[in-house]
């Protein structure tokens, strides 16, 4: 069975981020199998996302905090200069789409089918079909077709999607797992670096989960056991990786 | 291809019933493949809707109503006795489950892991595992517990879902369609008894939907081109029932 990775940001920047990486994934899945209208709710939480905060600076300045750091890694002894570079170029690539003057996902909130979708679909089972006709028209499309059409609204998204999770792959690349336990099901330490990332991986079979909290350097683990769906006060074995805000 | 119907309801508790047929139908998706946490956006809808009304005493009345009606139409000459007697038979034997105290969905209320996901769902994105770690938990379980799970959950409200699907059936069953012709893209029609339900059948490759709106014995039917997204101004051919409030 597959272990089962669960993650913590320790600011709002990374939590932000971990969110745009879970709805592009989510649309990602919507988008390789018919999920029939279901693919339509990662969609609307990105454009709600985007419209609330634009975070296009935001990731400008990270893709270029990045570039520095792995310029100076350029310098290490041992450096795999050919795959830095590759990196280097990868966030220089991502910046470009970043500057268009236009904010991220305008276009998509001009689709007349679109924006009428999206004011009714917070309603409560609201995709009968004498709430949304259009909706069960465009249901009737073809798998193909309507594979094309969330391509083509993802596509907004992907200059802002593509760098964060470029982002949050080489955060996650700076620490590796290595084996903690939970004492009586809980686990706390501090760092002497500001963190941005806690990661617990845990074996499928665990049958507990983990409820991280933690701001900056600090951090705690409080193992629920998920039959009782209350702590657990078990000694329990997990691999913890902590990436640092500044790596 | 399949032809579309679009149905529209022409009073309150019609409307509610759609929407539960609607929700008992995704659940009832959810439940024969597996499409992760998708099956809890009705879950949690049905839960709502319930909460909100208690539907029994509603839904019983019409049980009776619709007794009442079968075994007037057992008199008629050429009636099949055989197929009126099990339909009332199924009417009888739904009314016992709704008879009972507790109201429908109180004891899923109870279960922890269902309140705990139900508070967060609605949130944007929030089915991120630092939001719900428990869902992750959840979905790393086999796709048959999960099944189970899902049934078990959709079990507390079938007291309810099945009579609801049943008299719509049954009110479905009353009104044969018959060909029509939206002339400009426009119909409308007045009706001496009340109606309770209007249907409009297209050929899937129609490429317009019907916005329908009305009220007790009158209706009207918008259809509406679905590319450009506004008022179709040809003549549309559609097939059109009308089903009785008083079958």
């Amino acid at each position: 069975m597959k272990p089962l990775i669960y993650e913590q940001p320790l600011n709002e920047k990374v939590r932000s981020y971990l969110r745009l990486e879970y709805l592009a994934q989510q649309l990602a899945q919507a988008i390789a199998s018919d999920q029939q209208h279901n693919g339509f709710y990662p969609l609307f939480s990105l454009c709600e996302m985007t419209d609330r905060c634009d975070f296009r600076s935001e990731v400008l300045k990270d893709l270029d905090r990045q570039i520095l750091v792995l310029n100076k890694w350029q310098d290490l002894p041992h450096a795999d200069t050919q795959q830095i570079n590759l990196l280097i170029n990868r966030l220089n690539q991502a910046k470009g789409p970043l500057q268009q003057p236009e904010r991220i996902g305008v276009a998509l909130k001009q689709d007349k089918f679109i924006s009428a979708l999206r004011q009714k679909f917070s309603m409560l089972g609201a995709c009968c079909n004498f709430d949304l006709p259009q909706l069960h028209c465009w249901l009737a499309k073809s798998w193909s077709d309507r594979q094309q059409d969330l391509t083509t609204w993802l596509t907004h998204y992907h200059p802002l999607l593509e760098p964060i999770c470029l982002l949050l792959e080489l955060s996650r690349s700076t620490a590796e797992f290595v084996p903690a336990t939970a004492h009586a099901g809980f686990y706390q330490q501090d760092c002497t670096q500001v963190l941005s990332l806690v990661r617990v991986k845990l074996t499928a079979d665990s049958e507990c989960y983990p409820i991280i909290s933690g701001h900056r350097n600090r951090f705690a683990i409080h193992f629920v056991d998920f039959q009782q769906q209350k702590h657990s006060d078990k000694s329990i074995q997990f691999f913890l990786a902590t990436c640092s805000a500044n790596h």
